[in-house]
């Protein structure tokens, strides 16, 4: 039985769901961060995925990041799988510009996040499930 | 044709080659930290890879990061291609202990790389080339 872990329901916001993974985006307006976790339960690492479902995050973390690359004019898209606090395995893809709060170094330890404005959130919702769910995706 | 990024052959040892990838042992005895560099030229993004090369790169990536957590008991491992200064698509495979020199932080920005000790280095690399390169991987 798949469960989200509750740092990453209190982090973000829904928007839905691909083939294996929960897209989650990160409430924090700085970057343009979603989060995918596959729909499996006890699972930290990558290769404890089969071999199916290795196949299937990597496709859909591909294709997320390229759509965000698009959608967002990124100067670069960033991809991890960290996982050394919130132990549910999770991938991070991330647009980066160059002129964003962190950038070069990475997000993560760039300081505290600032959330999106609460009128702001239904129209992102909306976008980014059109542009990640909606849209046609090649699994 | 393909070349590798002046900053990579700065900061790392080499240890072989898989079907896709160059494998380089990041110059850093804080934690055991392997790059995989597809050979290919060009490429900044994984979304930039053809098909057939997203598929390698992810299978050597998993792979690499199962033989490493074995190989040093890693308490997780952390799979990330950020390329923020460096822009030649590379992936890093680190693993991490809980007593390292910034867990449970990214060890990106976590202060400066110590060199393994010249007197090591053979050692080190004939250890990693027998587990990432003779070692059979399913590619």
């Amino acid at each position: 039985m798949f469960t989200l872990h509750p740092t990453l329901i209190a982090d973000t916001l829904d928007i839905g769901e691909l083939s294996l993974c929960k897209v989650l985006l990160s409430n924090d307006q700085r970057f343009p961060w979603i989060i995918l976790v596959p729909k499996r339960s006890n699972i930290r690492e990558l290769f404890e995925l089969n071999a199916e479902d290795q196949q299937r995050l990597w496709a859909e973390t591909t294709w997320v990041a390229e759509q965000l690359n698009q959608h967002f004019g990124a100067d670069k898209m960033n991809v991890a799988t960290l996982g050394n606090m919130v132990p549910q395995l999770h991938m991070h893809v991330v647009v980066r510009h160059q002129n964003d709060a962190a950038w070069p170094s990475p997000i993560w330890g760039s300081g505290p996040a600032i959330p999106y404005e609460s009128a702001d959130i239904a129209t992102l919702k909306n976008t980014l499930s059109k542009l990640l769910i909606s849209n046609k995706h090649p699994i």
